[in-house]
């Protein structure tokens, strides 16, 4: 082995190094801050835990994304966490338990085992905000704004796109179509990756009527601009009336968000089925130009909590501190440092005691070169220290 | 499966909830920007790493500690990491591979696969800082000085104890006993447990003359105050010394942090050999009364970069970020919220954001019951938004 091969990361799991790092630090404070201020309390879950508490009732595409492990102390298969939603559900049914509303916030590194799709991570930085026991719309649309006003404070410099979907659509489709589980799980797969070709095979396999058929392919072209609702309210009145009150559910959370923010550009995606199978209502997600993946994205999914022995209304949203990185403002770092001589000079060390709680960086030479950053120095002047502009050696 | 067993977590394997959660993040903040004071930048490394990069020069106990994966794209082995410095000297050697000095520092969680005592969590959050670049005994000073200001920033009200310790105490042992390899690290174990039956016994059954037995044996006494280092003097003046350079080093970083510090207690313990067996010179540890563990420790670790290319003198010191949770000052929550009743109003809506953009905490009612943090609200006086004292109905 030589040091080039040690030295090298795996494939989409990166380090992040000072300059970014600080803008990361800046990014995570800012936005914990606004969560803070919307009311959402700060949750800290672990980087493990049993797979039977982090994998249940949210489909295989999470189990096939979680790393596995033995834990040594009890024989168990342990998970690392790659989705913090699940243990935030956990920690409101069971370990705080509350009677009315409650609003939990996180942040915290995940893992993949494979990325989620071409060019994702696969160890983000998993930041989120969660709401329960409020089975609402005020809930969603309170998410949605605060999803926003995420990116708003991340200073993103771009246009954001809002794409709202909801699940009960396509169960509506599905319910009305009256098909055998497996199928449906097929639909799902071949909607989900936007695929119509192989809906239009599956379909035809399996020998499904012309009229199902249409309603469910049907789906696909609804997405857009607002006509997409007049649209849809069209195309289910008689095919799938159950659809419809989605359909207004989209129309009402459009309104209240355009109010405050008629900046935002709303699309809608009626066969949009984002998650991991787990969510029930409104699903949304948040897009920059030049971005491919959603920068930010959530919706509702009650009853999680119900494997922990409560059953709750549930929304919330997720975005991850490295791809906002790169499109976020950098941290605005002061410049300049001072250097300060190696000594134990108990007045110099107070001194550079001081001038680090009023929010300089003080470094000591430690009898070598000043750091590149210092363009002051502490200075012996006639027994006392002083602050002085660095003298640098003209070279 | 019953509900119960889902919500349990592995032993050693910590959720934070909201009260405790804000003085980890709190905590986490005031450390940081310590460090950032003193001219450490930091840095964010991954989650795991291939174990060739993670395990490599570092010792059997890290390996041990460390969950090991295998990466489904490479199909190597990699590891969840047990202990950031290994990852952060291969930042400062590869990634940044500076000239001078470097200076970096870091926060996160670690996993281990077994507690490094019994009461040990399994999953600390490992916060620290290292400086490369210098193999002076000021660099070794200036990070145990790094170290005390840390626990004051966490505000104990304890009294602190420094426990300070030399690895090149015991290599000059090793050096003048001339004993083979295996026996060297039956000895090395004995004594990292403070075992002298063990060790006896170990010496006893190798057939090792009086005159080395008593040399080693007698290393397990040297530990207490400062006449600790007068005993070494004499001890080893004849029997070993090459061990007289080390036990002048501690004596002149006692005496540098007493300058500064005469409030601290320091404890020499010159049989310490602490760490992964990567320690290569001084190396330190800061205890609080009633807490068995050390809150934080560290030491010269010089040329663990070397498996990755430039071997670079280090030091640093670590701590976890859940362990002094318990001891730390709890987080300054401003006491209060602000109830607002769900409205898509934009004035309304303009004027939470500016009360959450002053720091106050805004939380909407969605229609339902007042969050009991409230203590203010705003509420519609003749067209125009106003905070007012929260009236509850009285029971």
């Amino acid at each position: 082995m030589t040091s080039v091969d040690r030295w090298q990361l795996p494939d989409g799991i990166e380090e992040v190094l000072p300059a970014q790092a600080a803008t990361v630090e800046s990014l995570r404070r800012r936005l914990l801050d606004l969560f803070r201020a919307w009311g959402y309390e700060l949750v800290i879950p672990p980087l493990v835990e049993f797979t039977d508490s982090l994998l249940i009732g949210l489909g295989h595409d999470l189990d096939l994304l979680t790393f596995k492990l033995t834990d040594q102390l009890s024989g168990r298969s342990m998970g690392v966490r790659a989705d913090i939603t699940p243990q935030v559900a956990r920690i409101d049914a069971h370990s705080l338990a509350p009677e009315g509303v409650s609003r939990l916030c996180y942040a915290g590194s995940t893992l993949h085992t494979r990325p989620k799709s071409l060019m994702a991570s696969r160890s983000p930085i998993q930041l989120g905000a969660e709401l329960y026991g409020d089975d609402s719309l005020a809930a969603d649309v309170e998410v949605i704004r605060l999803m926003l006003a995420t990116l708003d404070a991340a200073e993103l410099q771009s246009t954001i796109t809002l794409d709202l979907g909801h699940v009960g659509i396509f169960e509506a489709v599905l319910d009305s179509a009256q098909l055998d589980a497996g199928l449906e799980a097929t639909i799902f797969d071949c909607l989900q990756r936007k695929s119509v070709p192989d809906l239009t095979a599956a379909l035809a396999r399996a020998e499904i009527d012309a009229t199902t058929a249409e309603l469910i392919v049907g789906l696909v072209d609804l997405h857009g601009d607002d006509s997409v609702l007049a649209d849809a309210r069209e195309f289910f009145a008689e095919r799938a009336p159950q659809a419809l009150a989605a359909v207004e559910a989209l129309a009402d959370v459009a309104t209240d968000i355009r109010r405050q923010r008629p900046d935002i550009r709303i699309y809608f995606d009626l066969a949009e089925l984002r998650g991991y199978h787990y969510h029930t209502g409104i699903v949304f997600a948040a897009y920059v130009p030049g971005h491919g993946q959603a920068l930010a994205n959530g919706g509702r999914y009650n009853d999680v909590g119900e494997v922990f022995g409560r059953a709750r209304p549930a929304t919330g949203f997720a975005t991850d501190l490295k791809a906002l990185m790169g499109l976020a403002a950098a941290a605005s770092e002061p410049k300049g440092a001072i250097s300060m001589p190696d000594s134990d000079d108990p007045e110099l060390l107070a001194q550079a005691e001081a001038l680090r709680a009023a929010g300089e960086i003080v470094i000591n030479t430690l009898g070598g070169a000043v750091d590149v950053r210092c363009d002051r120095e502490l200075t012996d002047q006639d027994g006392s220290w002083e602050l002085k502009p660095l003298e640098r050696a003209t070279p």
